[in-house]
């Protein structure tokens, strides 16, 4: 790969605490990946006099040089919009031409990009990467990634929110795509495809997953086959399918889990002094599941199946988490992970019905 | 009320210890209850035996008279076929008669009883409450409901497996059954009624959940509108509608939390004293924390709309939980929760189409 350059757009104005947020996070990324050159898209000047501010920060605790270093390669591109949080994605992104999570996907589109980043309304980035990257060649939709913690590996689960309705086609083809990135990203050999379902007999569910089953039993891929809520925690499937109101629904109830049982570990801790000094020393290990069940390590939520890199994090992402995004939207162009799914799509005879 | 008996057929061969749990619940429901009476449905012999081994066994610590106070209001009828947890429901009810749970269910129907409990196979004990008691006129698809505790009070969710597809007018059906229940059974006053869905705007969702929003908000229920995932644990409504395939995956994959919680904590302990000090003294706490997602006080789950009273327990189900869901029933046949059920969907213009 020497001499490749990749060229990756984070849009600058997303997230709970923007520009900071995102230009902490690409510096980090710069500093540790010598072959990537970052794009921040938003307000010029903000986001430079951001920029200007972390260098010399970190310049004044003992790292100096880092302007000259990697200045070079960040720069800032301006988009005088800004997409809120609250506003409606589809609308949003054809009145805001110039927001920069549509500038983003503007620069994925005309190649002075290859991948995008973004930390703002999920929606507007889910739809303005679809409307400008487009599908990838043989998909017929695009499913957003997460990766849900277990007793065993991370468990990637998809579709989590971009369509609410799917044919059987599309389930098998989020299993080839999940599989693909499995192996290549996360580093799993022949991950296990499980599809969610609600028993584990073959017959169990409703038309979509019968027929998916039928579909995914043939697929070649290694499919586990059904698989229930109960089995997500238990590690059972390294890929699991469904559709995205289901998977929305699991995402946000699972990711609610932990402010759940702190809840409920500090109304039942308050005012007995044993039962403090208990969690007191437990603290640490509240603090590693936290971590371990909001998995910024692995990097956000890829757009699986459009043509071009859509990271989606978290609005309260981290910088670290941020970094970590821009790690996979890197190994994601370095394995050209895009390439191994039109591939793997071509070779089968699956053509879901729209 | 005074005179009236309410007779409660318990299937004696259902969950994992059976006879043994499902007869000590039964006598302490009747140690508790003087208007209740419970027949046995099982084996004669195993179950006859048992009861006899109860009387006993609470005779020599101290308890003595019961065989004399609550023998008269126990029976046993026998039923020489079990349907194991493995088994089909659809088939095993039409082949399996006899069969613990279709005797039950059977007893309800001629009159000879007014409530089945049961903990065996949920599948079998729905479908032959289905066929045996019918459906509730006017409730075009009786459903499952179940409590899932949260930060204010525990959340009737429903339906949790019972219909896989549903329309909106069964979505709309649902939330007028739990309503009552919640209201009548559970105690809440003024019910807030929620469509599970993956955002707040009304325009949010699948066909299924912008039809049934339409529906539920000229329905006169207190209809509070979208409720995410991540709303439940939050106890943003007291009653949360939903299709079965989603409301199932949701339940298991809920129930499962508390095992992995446990697993995470147990990992990241070993071995470090003052983690393993944190968690003796924490103990208590999660004794309390696991009752709670556990709700065994709270009596069962009952599939509501069937024209009859039919409370499934789960498989694991403690005496205390058999005793808790017989006080359901009980209470279930005393506010006659069907009549009002009846009365309030008459009373309503929707007739949701099949």
């Amino acid at each position: 790969m020497t001499g490749t350059i990749i060229r990756i757009a984070v849009d600058a104005m997303g997230g709970d605490r923007y520009p900071d947020v995102l230009v902490e996070g690409s510096v980090a990324a710069l500093e540790r990946f010598r072959d990537i050159e970052i794009v921040l898209v938003g307000d010029e000047t903000k986001v430079g006099d951001y920029i200007a501010r972390t260098f010399n920060e970190r310049a004044s605790s003992g790292k100096k040089g880092l302007k000259e270093s990697l200045g070079p390669r960040i720069r800032v591109v301006h988009a005088h919009e800004v997409i809120e949080m609250s506003e409606s994605p589809g609308r949003a992104i054809r009145s805001k031409k110039d927001s920069s999570i549509v500038v983003c996907n503007k620069l994925c589109r005309s190649g002075e990009a290859d991948a995008v980043i973004s930390a703002g309304n999920t929606g507007a980035a889910m739809a303005s990467s679809l409307l400008y990257m487009g599908r990838l060649e043989g998909v017929s939709r695009p499913a957003i990634m997460a990766l849900f913690p277990s007793e065993k590996n991370y468990v990637c689960i998809l579709d989590v929110g971009a369509n609410t309705d799917c044919k059987p086609g599309n389930l098998y083809q989020f299993g080839v795509m999940a599989s693909i990135y499995a192996q290549y990203i996360l580093g799993y050999s022949q991950p296990r495809v499980g599809l969610l379902n609600i028993g584990e007999e073959r017959s169990k569910g409703n038309e979509l997953t019968c027929e998916a089953f039928e579909m995914l039993e043939k697929s070649g891929l290694n499919f586990v086959g059904n698989i229930e809520g109960r089995d997500i925690f238990k590690g059972m499937a390294d890929v699991v399918v469904c559709d995205g109101f289901v998977g929305n629904v699991l995402l946000k109830f699972g990711e609610s889990i932990f402010s759940f049982i702190t809840h409920t570990i500090k109304k039942k801790t308050a005012k007995n002094l044993s039962r403090v000094t208990g969690a007191l020393l437990m603290k640490p290990v509240f603090k590693e599941i936290k971590k371990e069940m909001s998995p910024e390590d692995y990097g956000g939520a890829p757009l699986l199946g459009v043509d071009g890199v859509s990271i989606i994090c978290h609005g309260n992402s981290s910088p670290v988490a941020i970094m970590n995004a821009i790690r996979v939207a890197r190994a994601f162009v370095i394995e050209d992970v895009n390439t191994l799914i039109k591939n793997e799509l071509s070779r089968k005879n699956f053509i879901p019905n729209e």
